[in-house]
């Protein structure tokens, strides 16, 4: 247990007035246990309680350190596992509840446990997440020191006859070879009017003259993520449109980096990439938020968009990745990660925005 | 839409008094739509009502065919996406709500749809997949005939010198070149007392004579996942009570083979497999399932354990994985898939079950 960010938690549960809470993200277990459990279907939660009767429910099945530092509740496949929460949760009180927990316990402990209220507290959780400290800083730096490396590596990747498949399957064996474990999601690659298709899997497409590249692409390092995108050209730029495209989403990508720092409204800086994108004509084709947080998951709580009134604090990392998807033609974004610091912003990622036309 | 599959599933509400559901795992709606979409952390969710008034809520960012059968909901990230759910429920009737559903929308929907209550209904969905058709039996022979083959190239890559992470890293390429397109689970590769550790990651361990090495691995193929577990001895058997165990589990997992047939309850599959481990004497070194359902994922819904009740039915298909786990020694399990059908059961692993020792 991490007993410094349990009580950072437990701080943000006393500002809403809630005493106890279930955790039930296995990356939010990780982040205040030091421990990873992939659960499947199978019950896994933290139980936070201001009077410091925490608990931590694990099926039997998954081994774990003996001194994990809080008290290990064990059951079953053959269990009632939401039992085991009603019988901890303390009757008459609110209860927190993260957004991950399943209708499959919370509907029985709704019925069961006796709380008074059942309340979504996850930001409580999310909000100390988000504020990385001084370690945590150093490893989403060198998990995008990485990335920028691969991604040279994957340009180079570009050539007469490949397929979008071809160049995926290399995708992961270069970050091993770079040092990082594991893709931090499946590679986005994406040649011609397939890029854009929002999550288009990499297929036999293969690449023509004129094509746009998108690689959409992120590692994980010592358990922290990258992500980052960029676009090239293949031989030509096929219309000039193409060209005005790509320069205005580098320029929504570069202008909502350069007002990052700490105490902006998350939302100005989606207000910054969605304005530059409207105002060249192009806002129906930017129809997603301009990134969202990152850390031990890609996506973690927390969105870069217009409805984000919360306030930047040091530590937040999080993507901008604005761009233009016209279907059938061209998908465009420009995707770097970016860190807030005491007194200003970093950019993890320093691959070059140029438009770059391979040959 | 797969009519005939939603239709089976309303049935089975009927049965329960329940006139409207929301489903939201995305491989039931895969299951009864034809399509796949990963939703990461937003809402993603199929209304099925009785009276055919059937919506799909889809986030606008997800391409989807125009015509998918059933009338798009579309929203934004911007949008509460809960609200839409809302809107559409019927006021004053019970809703049936799937097991996946997060506390993110459920809690929203609880405090704002108007409902009269809310159940879990999951089995509607579960139980109409859980029987396989013609044409997906045909699916899940092909899965795991791949991963036969697969399972013959995996034992040879164990070798002097050679690390748990090494023989990993091969996989998914074999698999690829079988045919397959991914795996369907990550893969267990274990050497040595590495083996009585459930869900073990594959590290640098090097294989040393005397090692039992336990390989628990499927990949998927159109769609379809295959799982199975070896374990072989390198060079050796290290102790005469690692054969015994060996001859055990074998002697376990072929029994509850044995049994399988439509009619049969679940559970005795699992009270076979465990029954033959206990009067060995190693009943506390088998603490989970003896198996679980499996299609479209790698774990369906479906335990077999001691407290499934329900009736083993044609196209039903499931793992049997009994095991004995010790740790700080030794962990052995044989896993199979077997295809319950009309008149009995197809095992759909062929690998052998002999005691194998690589040399």
């Amino acid at each position: 247990m991490y007993l410094d960010r349990c009580a950072r938690v437990l701080e943000k549960l006393d500002e809403q007035k809630i005493e106890q809470m279930l955790i039930t993200d296995p990356y939010a277990i990780l982040y205040l246990t030091g421990k990873y459990i992939d659960p499947d279907e199978r019950m896994y939660a933290l139980y936070l309680n201001k009077n410091g009767n925490h608990k931590i429910f694990i099926n039997s099945m998954f081994s774990v350190p003996e001194d994990l530092g809080v008290e290990k509740i064990r059951f079953d496949d053959t269990d009632d596992a939401s039992a085991f929460l009603c019988r901890v949760v303390e009757k008459g009180k609110p209860l927190g509840v993260d957004k991950t927990f399943s209708a499959k316990y919370l509907l029985p402990v709704i019925k069961n446990s006796g709380a008074s209220d059942y309340k979504l507290t996850s930001d409580c959780v999310d909000e100390v997440r988000a504020a990385k400290d001084t370690a945590e800083r150093e490893l989403m730096r060198e998990a995008s020191r990485i990335n920028d490396l691969a991604m040279a590596r994957f340009r180079n990747l570009i050539h007469e006859g490949v397929s979008e498949k071809e160049v995926e399957q290399q995708m992961l064996g270069i970050y091993r070879e770079l040092g990082a474990e594991e893709y931090s999601f499946e590679p986005t690659v994406c040649f011609g009017s397939n890029t854009a298709e929002a999550h288009h899997d990499p297929d036999g497409t293969l690449i023509k003259e004129g094509d746009v590249v998108l690689l959409d692409v992120g590692c994980i390092k010592d358990g922290y993520c990258s992500d980052m995108t960029r676009v090239f050209f293949y031989k030509k730029v096929l219309k000039e449109e193409h060209r005005r495209i790509y320069d205005i989403v580098r320029h929504a990508t570069e202008s909502a980096e350069a007002i990052c720092r700490p105490g902006i409204k998350i939302h100005e800086v989606d207000d910054m990439a969605r304005g530059i994108i409207r105002d060249a004509g192009y806002g129906n084709y930017f129809n997603y938020r301009t990134g969202h947080f990152i850390g031990l998951e890609a996506h973690e709580a927390g969105d870069v968009s217009a409805i984000n009134n919360s306030i930047a604090v040091p530590g937040n990392c999080f993507s901008i990745e604005p761009g233009i998807f016209i279907e059938g033609d061209i998908g465009v974004s420009i995707e770097d990660l970016v860190m807030i610091t005491e007194d200003g912003a970093e950019i993890l990622n320093h691959y070059s925005h140029d438009l770059d036309i391979i040959e």
